[in-house]
């Protein structure tokens, strides 16, 4: 037994059966950064004046990539999402995205979370690559998920 | 002027036009990591042995993954993909993921590259996390980049 | 506060939290035209004489994109649809669509009403366009929706 | 009245209301086969022995598209499945595959489980038809389903 | 004999040959307009103040779309656009679109352009429809054609 | 050696690269077949007189997943498809399906063919399914290929 849910006793790949969960209110919080140049993250900053449209542009992105969770990670289950919502913080050398995603059923939400987070960094490298293409992201990580059986997770600080 | 081709002289995001550019060879390389505990990653290894379906999953979703580019990430261009490949390495502490992906065509392939070695690390983080959900998705970065106009490019060691 | 409720107090876009809301059932209607030559829809009517794939092929990709809703219109939630259904009419010089969309859910199916109908309408121009380039799609709009907190709109006449 | 409930009373397709069914529990296994020469199928088996890829990918394959069944199959309602599997067996001129669907829903997961069967041989088609081009998939049906108005169903042996 | 490039002899339907079509550049321009009520259009443009996420998202949304346009119009061709840019003005009652796409390839992109424009206004509706949900979508139409056999072709003003 | 080409020299997974091969002009047919009760074949028959929705149905169901191949099959190439046709024929016990697609490119479009025809049979099967769970999907196969390196193949009869 490997410990692994998304394995059968053979080793085999398959979705695991949620259909005897109850349904309840479950939400995860994901983050991460990616790491940029001075000349890059100051040209995201004013590209981010006067329209906005960097971050708007990873935002929507990310958003839309958690809808698609199912479509990208194999074992995943299809979801209705409650809810999702992106949000950027500039520090110094780099740019931090966290990442919430939330629904009422028979599953958690931690990957929906986890690719919107992710996505939405792939896109902030997408659009600044002409500036800077040795660009890192760093630290994607859960950083909390309430509700399901398990209950309350918390990253460690 | 932002420097950002991805927007226009007014800040509004589009599609860069790439018809006058040459059809060259192009390929790009991704890597990157994921963190965990011993306990995951021994599980991973095992529940590789009999049937190889953690790895296999993985690398299947990075492949089907770098296909989705354009439908993922809001200005890339679809491509018409000649190759692309996900491969694992065991380290002490980590997994470790590098993705590699060509074509002939008039623009590069960083973002599938990326976005194939990403997708490949958040489905080995979905099938582990039943045994470690403090895993942490490091280190994404393009490693070297071939062909096209700007030619060749190597991240720092 | 613009009033607009995919933006959180910041502007930033946002995916609505419905995790509250009471799961009602939910219909909605929406209607729109295409206006064209009577060569393009002499073509279309006799086109549908021996096979109907002209308005059949509209009303599947109407009731397909329906599903695909959440894939196209970024900030909303994917939903399971419990009935789509697309409808012609031939006026003198135009061709009327009216795409109803239903579901026992937490949020309403305009959006996947509307979008039924723009591409139904849409694959009406590209199956005609080699007839007649000038077709025009008007008049598209939300005839009607029930359920829910606001309960029952209609359009004016 | 032609007996199909997927086209309304003048022969228009529709998608049939499942708005006032009631939500149960129903499952569906469908099972078909892909008969090819010795070589191909001694060349899966091999293949099959280090890393396991040729079936892990078509596993993974049929569990995906699984997920994708409303998107492929016009009349289908987006479902939130809640468990997929895929198997294969050897046989002497063939390899079998069986996939089961399950979900607590309104209507009946048969397509999901003809669809995975579907994928699961064809993606075995594509990894082994360098080898054979004369593969023919055979016997692609329902084996049984239960749950639902109309109960339990299982083919003739 | 119809006319209907997309049926064959019989009228049945077909995604039409274009292998011995010549690779040319093709550009496409659709337009349209979304009439709403001064205070939906008000909402929009101070929304779209202080972070441009309103019409950034119709944008991107547009954008995005147009990738999908094989996907979405069933006898569309699969293309590999070159560019794709997404244009709004405000009007005195309404907000007004222009979408334009272009590549070098064997078919026009008058559908990418249509689907861009649509999609774009679809999304507009979206947002606002919490303030006006009689918004009614107008004129959505090809402006100008360029490339191809069939040379250059405009609109009536 | 395996002799899979989707496997490298460890039996892992890949896309297989085919920056190096000509583009040439290649095409392939491939045909089906759905074993069904008189009363479900009468059904089709009957349902498809008045709108023809039936076969139409399934022949759009099959085009479109043609242009998703790519999207499907975890190792094919998403590829630029020139043309997709679907013909069906009443047999006395069942009907038969023929699906043919082309391209002008670098890899063959036999994987395009064989998903046309067999989502256009399980299109079939969805909208019969209530007259007859019975039905059987037989004897999906290639026909014919031309073009590419390997030159002409038939089937045998």
């Amino acid at each position: 037994m490997s410990g692994l849910t998304h394995l059968d006793e053979n080793g085999a790949a398959r979705m695991v059966d949620v259909g005897s969960k109850a349904e309840t209110l479950r939400k995860a919080i994901a983050g991460g950064r990616i790491h940029m140049s001075a000349k890059a993250l100051g040209a995201i900053r004013d590209g981010d004046t006067p329209k906005g449209d960097v971050l708007a542009a990873a935002r929507i992105a990310g958003i839309m990539a958690a809808k698609k969770t199912g479509d990208l990670i194999p074992l995943c289950h299809p979801l209705s999402l409650d809810s999702v919502t992106v949000d950027f913080r500039f520090e110094e050398d780099a740019l931090t995205v966290q990442a919430t995603a939330s629904l009422t059923g028979k599953t958690g939400v931690e990957m929906e979370a986890m690719t919107a987070a992710t996505i939405a960094l792939l896109t902030i490298y997408d659009m600044a690559k002409a500036l800077d293409k040795g660009m890192i992201i760093q630290h994607v990580r859960l950083l909390e998920k309430t509700g399901g059986k398990s209950g309350t997770w918390r990253a460690d600080q």
